[in-house]
């Protein structure tokens, strides 16, 4: 598509070269895709990101090729349809009956269980154990030696690594919590990211992880999720963290490697440092050092947050 | 069933009509139901509800028919096993392999993946997709244009809208929390409710929505639930609300339009307003207004719960 | 096998007779299994737990057999498989279609939906109502008049009384969060213990119960757990024990009779009275006391609680 018919397409007005081939969209924190978005100014610090391929922004952006318009999550929206089979889920049509494409690798000494689905284009690796009633949507990539309890359900093109271990009920690849506009007008923003889910990983039973817009969600190698956890779109959690069960994380959350984050805790479009430990029950609302151990809501550090409780049960007690 | 034999069957005394008849059951807050409950004084200004209704009550009401029980709630019980068949889920019984009864009413265009399964007297409306593995019980109802991820599960009598979208694993119908008397004595209470999905809902993975005992648990147009969400029995949820990840409310939860609801919230038996903000992990115990923005736990004016955690965090330094 | 060749493959000092015979493994806190594990010396209040088996432990013991390691953990998680087929789910290998094993026990008037799958040595009893989808792993036992709606997954050896009733997607017997070591080093711990869910336990939708590496997670008689609730490895909930939806436990919680524990609550390796009632979201982290009403977080004295965040609000609103 060319950049000249994309300004036309989503209304916007635009500097550059309209002749300019674009094959690919990227989301700004991914350096993959010819066309990036910029949503606001605050966005300009990841200028570097930018300087290869054409933006759609809503502020100008000396140096590149960019369309300028009023709401670029709205175009976005738009773009993306054009791009990508929105809702494809390689799974077949109507019919039934259909559980296996001719398309899918089978590694060997597979094994499959009763009432398994497998869509188009899907790969398994040697000796990874499917159980029943897992549905595996197209252009899914598992590794070897995984293990997929009954009922785990994989969105089109998540992507396993080896040992993986997926518990019962679990679903991969759902769509991020992200609209365009408010109320009446709120447009569903289309999600044709993936999750990558690396060597090592096991994760507790009706846990959720979505993919995002463009670009990955990522659990790194040997990252241990409990049962019933919530990570959205576009998170990345560092090798080897460990979490709790019914904790959950907002969009785009940033964790490091060896953090350990209790149960129940929330945290909020952070970034957190390797090796912090996060106190269960804790609300995560702004970035955490590296080797910090916090806790509270808002969360900081854990021995403050130990003597602020017990210097309220003290005072309270006094005064009343 | 006449209500003086209705009277008999729940041991209570009747005041009024003998031969009356009453063809079906309502709980207070809805307006269908030929005779309804009052659990305790409390529910007499709702007196409106029950001017034209026989009631089953624990305290005499003028001038309508009336059944005066020690515990209304057991004579609920009792109750709607006369008027429903309980246990009925329209999957039909033993066999295995039964997926489609010829009462389906089939739009046009409808897509279903393998392994469906549905009861009788499903209606589902054109170019819906149904994807693998989704269990639709009796009586549901679905629009056009919806969209069920695999692993859903419909109960029976459940009413989806147009372009409704339902991601992976989640549960729509289950029995509300609801149970009569206490230890060993704990009677459940039957759940024959039905779960009302309006135009443009999407909800999550894992989600869960109950039902109720009588009457219905609506979630209107527009409205968007994250993953992991509770819905109790009877809530209501407002046109165009966004509900993040992991919160939860209680039975009778009722939420206005427009709100918008941060992630791992508790609301318990309130009334939130129209446009009212409810910011992430806060615990909401009474009624919020229209465009009020609250946080904390209990949930009061967000400014002031922000001032207080910075006041106690100052002062204990200070004291320490 | 011999004591002597256990202390050799798990590179222990055993003090005691080599030539022992050991049949089985049992964790500390149940009474079968004739070798067993003391991670620390705090275990050695349990005393009368070791007298007539022999222990794997970190510490000395007089008077019984005992093989001195360094990590005792680590020496359960390499024991474990020599006594188990701790992979083996009971459901058969590739193939697609084995749905029901020979070996499969039925009662009377047993319903089973369409594409269930059941594995080996399953006994299921009389009128027994079985949904469309539920995967049944080997070794499971189902008592009388059980309900289990659609997508819920049982994990190998479960047990349900009488009368259990468990909601669509509800996952039971997943393995405990269990690992031995750090990053790079963390090795999975094998979970081959069960869950017990005894007489009248009816569970919510999306509900999840792990099991524990060795011996039972319990769930006694008239347990009602509400949707999304986490119950971790090895945890006992007493009879007629109610919890509200979104409430979790660590492992190894022992909750007491009649206790009532509201919504979104996190219990950490306590111990609750009987008839305590545990407010929503309260946070517990030390026991509670039979009869106690508790909460907070760290949860306490439930009037304590009400007055601190009266008095926090009050004195906040004079000094600002």
């Amino acid at each position: 598509m060319q950049l000249g018919d994309i300004a036309t397409l989503i209304k916007g007005e635009l500097t550059g070269d309209p002749s300019r081939l674009i094959g690919s969209l990227g989301s700004l924190g991914d350096l993959d895709g010819d066309l990036t978005f910029v949503m606001d100014r605050s966005a300009l610090k990841q200028r570097r990101h930018m300087d290869s391929r054409a933006v759609v922004t809503t502020v100008p952006i000396d140096g590149c090729d960019y369309i300028l318009v009023g709401n670029a999550r709205l175009a976005m929206s738009q773009l993306i349809p054009c791009f990508y089979n929105v809702d494809d889920t390689g799974l077949g049509g109507s019919g039934g009956a259909v559980s296996r494409y001719p398309s899918v690798e089978w590694g060997s000494g597979v094994s499959v269980g009763a009432n398994v689905v497998i869509g188009e284009g899907v790969s398994v690796g040697d000796r990874t154990i499917i159980m029943a009633g897992v549905v595996i949507m197209g252009g899914v990539r598992i590794g070897s030696d995984c293990v997929l309890y009954p009922g785990v359900v994989l969105y089109p093109r998540t992507q396993l690594g080896n040992r993986v271990r997926i518990h019962a009920n679990a679903v991969i690849g759902s769509d991020g919590f992200g609209y365009v506009g408010e109320g009446a007008n709120r447009i569903k923003m289309p999600h044709v990211g993936r999750v990558v889910l690396e060597d090592d990983v096991e994760l507790g039973a009706c846990t959720c992880i979505d993919r995002s817009v463009l670009g990955e969600t990522r659990i790194e190698t040997g990252v241990k999720l409990d049962n019933l956890v919530h990570v959205a779109h576009h998170c990345r959690i560092g090798a080897h963290t460990v979490v709790a069960s019914q904790t959950g994380m907002t969009g785009g959350v940033s964790i490091g490697e060896h953090v350990q984050i209790g149960g129940q805790v929330g945290l909020s479009n952070t970034v957190v440092g390797d090796r912090a430990v996060i106190a269960a029950r804790a609300g995560v609302t702004s970035n955490v050092p590296s080797g910090a151990v916090v806790s509270g809501f808002p969360a900081w550090d854990h021995r403050l947050e130990l003597k602020k409780e017990a210097w309220m049960r003290r005072t309270m007690t006094r005064s009343v």
